[in-house]
């Protein structure tokens, strides 16, 4: 039996909006330490890596690891339905074929109860190595998504490249060329209100990625007011979201050979 | 002659937002007690009942009983243009050919006139016999309006059940199923902010409807902050809405006869 | 050499917003005095033009007369991008072969730079004769979309027509009529945040115009909270917003010779 509550339901609703797009099919896959999911998007180009500690349930149990499979548009269409405040319970049953979600608002008037039924879903697990990388940049969630937005005017293809300086964005394409660059902040002081742009350099970087994927990352913007952007050259570009204190949500880009961007 | 001017202009706009698209032309009777408008919707299947007092305008003069036959959407446009503190005034000469809508602002500094052709509508007026209803719940309008949206997500019909704890709205569907209960508040005191949930219940109720419809019926939501949904075993629901001070909006489906939902 | 730097880059936001959808490509005529612009919509019924003084910029040189000619859509897709507390500078080289636009974050740690290629654009400047109208009207510019906004559910063709009491607007078509008459205001004191309605008036005028295109002109609403209308009998109108400080907005519109508004 898998029984987990999770207080603030929104942070649910927030996660599906941020992957329902990319991906179609997943595994939650539960085990005691909590739940994870791993998925290539539908065009098996970016992969995407969800943790939720079971410290950051107010309830988690876990009687034997489990793997969940759901359709994520439809459990997106339900989890649109929690209230700001409602908290969230997921259940199954030891074989994940019925998943119950209960959302309940906080003075308790409102319980609602649904019922999706479990896929059988074949996925094969990546290890993922962990990785030193060169450039490191954290920056507000906020800008990086509008800067994947205002550049896509121009092209289809960012070129990201990390100094000590700052970070450059650019882009170019039929209307012209696009490129917007951010000065690491001077002093990055921890004022929550307006995050600054800070980069971790051990090597400058400069990569191609496809913007569209970019794009569809950003949906996980409403999670967390700063981003993390790892790269080093010739790997996966990283982008990470904060979940809450319980863990994040990571997408995996691999640059584009050719430079053509 | 008759004329009639109402000073919350908006509340005609609210009224108009509510019907507009379940009812194409209607007429509106005027006597000397007020305004009343019957309509069955384009499929005969739902049936609209607004109520506006005569003490409830602030001007109110009807020498004959008259029959205004307009296109709903045709008024729904030019009524769309009340600004928000307006006054509204309808005149119209004793045939009922021509009716003239004025708006004012509050400082009578902007006047507008409408003109619309009236239309002449066949209607039978059904007679509504007054029903004890076995199950009567007063909801927050707002949160009826949510349900019917969350559960369409799930099903087409839904099951609505009243128990003395409380009322559940039940639905399912190729995704799942779902089921939302709230429980009558514990104590409902006069506290307008959060109107809670009242169930006066002669006998429990559960019956089943299309949420095609109650979903229409629900565009009067910025009528009202709170709805109340009359049940009986058989019959159909009344699903009611006050208009200001001076009257109310009824809503009447009968429930679905096969259990199929 | 050409470079001009605006402080307030949302103001250069606002205007391509105005004129994008009626003007597809134009020539930015540059001089040591400032900026124009003069352009005929594709349907070659109104006319744009466009001036921002030299003295409105905070850095302002232009070494020799230069026409910038470009793609107003793909540059309005690029200006959109601009911050709203962000100052804009405008490059070109000698002969406006490419054109930089160039956006800085107030604190400095975001830099934009956009190149887009200059266009050959054949154009002749129309002399604009002053003329002396015989009723100049100025309304809040909110209020005057909105009237077009409303004419427009009725007809296509609007009649404005000025007296000494007010203005009115009037238009007729299938549905029915709408006429609607602002009161001059009694006294027009300097309260800029509800502008009234002043008519300074020689002859009272009355004219038909196009709705469509009165419409496309109220999209520089957000420049102004006032507009200027200015009628005589037989000649275009003037629908004037100012741009900040440093020059305005006109759009011209001849009246409809027949007479079927």
């Amino acid at each position: 039996m898998f029984e987990a509550r999770l207080p603030q339901g929104d942070l649910l609703k927030k996660i599906l909006e941020a992957v329902k797009d990319l991906v179609t099919d997943a595994n939650f896959d539960c085990s005691s330490t909590g739940i994870s999911l791993q998925a290539m998007d539908s065009s098996h180009v970016s992969l995407v890596s969800l943790l939720m500690r079971a410290d950051g349930f107010d309830h988690f149990r876990c009687d034997r690891n489990i793997s969940i499979g759901l359709n994520l548009l439809a459990m997106s269409k339900v989890v649109r339905c929690v209230g700001n405040n409602d908290a969230v319970t997921m259940k199954a049953d030891d074989n994940g074929d019925l998943v119950t979600l209960m959302f309940e608002s906080q003075d308790g008037s409102k319980v609602s109860d649904w019922q999706l039924r479990g896929l059988d879903i074949d996925s094969e697990r990546l290890g993922i190595p962990s990785t030193d990388y060169s450039s490191v940049v954290t920056m507000p969630s906020a800008e990086f998504a509008r800067i994947c937005r205002d550049l896509s005017v121009i092209g289809d293809t960012v070129v990201i490249t990390t100094t000590k300086e700052g970070v450059t964005f650019a882009s170019k394409g039929e209307l012209g060329t696009g490129k917007i660059a951010l000065r690491q902040s001077a002093a990055i002081d921890d004022d929550a209100d307006s995050p600054g742009v800070s980069i971790e350099l051990q090597e400058p970087v400069s990569q191609s990625f496809a913007l569209r994927y970019l794009s569809f990352f950003t949906k996980a913007t409403p999670l967390a007011p700063t981003v993390t952007i790892s790269m080093s050259n010739g790997v996966p570009l990283v982008v990470e979201y904060p979940v809450g204190d319980m863990g994040h949500i990571r997408f995996y880009l691999a640059p584009k050979v050719e430079d053509d961007a």
